[in-house]
């Protein structure tokens, strides 16, 4: 299909004609291949009037804290409400296996087969800009295609929740019941990127869920204190990251889950956050692409190609000062002499 | 001077001469004019092979916590057992105000007059990353001048602790005896790269002092833990990071605190520690350099320069796709023809 004919599917095809559209239009989205790429940017412009009316929803936990149930359960709840729903993934560890936390879709059996449901897991190659520019990308042919909430889960590891805050409206966090977990999520500075913390299997302790909730409330005050010190005082117009128990399992506290997602959205539209950070979220993600550009010609360019090796040596060796090499590695690629030191 | 007197008075000056030259050598390599930038180079490749030998030892702490009253304590205490100590600062307000935490050397007054001490105050412009790299050059102007000791001191807020911890063997962190304040280094993740706590002032309340220490050192173990779990078993090859208390205005503690740094310069010699994390160190200086290198030239570029006002406003109200304008900038910078959609 062309790019117009993408366009045209995702806009106003019919529904098994729209979902089709989406497949081709991310998979074109995710080549590295120039004429792809150039088609790619052409459908993504044409698309971009017709996106951002979505709510974009980041959902993060470590592996057995209940991701997969607690999306179903949600995406099903909202699907019952008459929304749709799109799910999609940023897997850092995809891009080593080249497996994916979504790629078994009968973790969600009901969700992945209902009609107003579409799952696509995470791309699965390339640095972890690299997947998150190809997840955002994914998300804005969901919203164009008329998906009302675009939820994108990550696991609670390394550096792609820090991703996945960077291109939603609100930020997630999944914890289990357990009073330890508190200080490992604050330690790795996930807290502080949490819009919502939600404690799932609540069913199975409730005494714990109760005082984790109390523990994890009271360490959220604390750093939004430090954080921010004009919001020490209660400002009722701002949203305070909130601690909510749940159990996915059985269905518990989604109803929760959603009322607080929609006072989050409610009070962040009225006092122009929301759309503060989304503008903030566009210009970063067009800096962090302009910086993996510049780095990726900078390692490609012959002269560096044939001096990094031994400058590499020589710096860690400490034969050449760092910042001396790179000097010279900036000036080889600029097409400056070499300075007569090197 | 030329670069090759600097050089001589740096390597083989007597006191007065020595002195002199190292000023004027860390005067040449903050400047940004071309020329000197180029005998700056010169110069530093040179003293390189004389670098080295010192202990690069970081210190960090909040406004109030007794850097300076700590510091000069331990200066002179290493200048009684014959070392010959340097002080070097970053202090990132110093880009703003001009000013530096180390300006006013009265505050180390019995220090900052002793012929076996060199305090330099921080480099007051340009970015942190600007400032970090030429305190990296002061400090092996520093060591190639024979110093046993460099200390490099900043304030307890932002990214200058990540950055001085990037220079340094070894990064301790001041506290004050306050319970409440150990939340708070955890929250900007400061203690993870404590490698020493010196709670301060335990003289003014032993009590919390003591019961400060008990849960940084429980917070440092269970950060520890997460972080490496394979450091869970004790290996006794390897620093654990320790919690100590002193009181710097009494003098009180000080040599326990150099026999902590002692050790750990002991174990992290015997084990490569040292070794890997200065070839870590000075690798990641280089590529800082680059990066940093890369984003100006390209913002220099005159086709950015004017593409880059009317595709911000763009980017930042949705009308094209971040990645399409970071596409389309890096295409203008290096000469590609724009493409149509823009």
């Amino acid at each position: 299909m062309t790019p117009q004919q993408l366009q045209e599917g995702i806009l106003h095809g019919a529904p098994a004609v729209r979902r089709r559209a989406m497949a081709k239009a991310i998979t074109l989205l995710e080549s590295t291949r120039a004429d792809h790429r150039t088609q790619g940017d052409e459908l993504l412009t044409a698309l971009l009037p017709h996106t951002g009316r979505a709510f974009r929803l980041g959902i993060s936990g470590v592996p057995g804290v209940g991701k997969s149930t607690f999306i179903e359960a949600l995406g099903l709840h909202l699907i019952a409400q008459g929304l749709k729903v799109a799910v999609l993934a940023i897997d850092p560890s995809s891009t080593v296996s080249g497996g994916s936390i979504l790629g078994d879709k009968t973790r969600m059996e009901h969700l992945s087969v209902h009609p107003d449901a579409y799952i696509r897991p995470s791309p699965s190659s390339g640095t972890l800009g690299g997947v998150a520019e190809k997840t955002r990308e994914a998300m804005l042919v969901c919203e164009a295609a008329g998906y009302d909430v675009v939820i994108i889960e990550t696991v609670g590891v390394g550096q792609s929740e820090i991703a996945v805050q960077g291109m939603t409206d609100m930020f997630c966090v999944l914890q289990l019941p357990n009073a330890g977990d508190d200080l490992q999520a604050i330690k790795k500075g996930v807290m502080e990127l949490a819009d919502l913390v939600v404690i799932n299997k609540a069913d199975i302790d409730p005494h714990a869920a109760t005082r984790a909730q109390a523990q994890i409330t009271s360490s959220l005050r604390l750093l939004s204190m430090h954080g921010n010190p004009e919001h020490a005082h209660h400002d009722e117009s701002l949203w305070t990251p909130k601690v909510i128990t749940l159990s996915a399992l059985k269905g518990e506290g989604v109803d929760g889950f959603w009322a607080a997602v929609q006072e989050f959205r409610r009070l962040q539209t009225a006092n122009g956050r929301l759309a503060a950070r989304r503008e903030r979220q566009s210009l970063a993600w067009m800096w962090e692409r302009i910086d993996a550009g510049l780095k990726q010609a900078f390692r490609q360019h012959p002269q560096v190609r044939e001096l990094l090796p031994r400058l590499q040596q020589d710096v860690a060796a400490g034969r050449v000062a760092a910042s001396t090499a790179a000097r010279n590695l900036l000036a080889a690629q600029s097409g400056q002499a070499l300075q007569a030191t090197i």
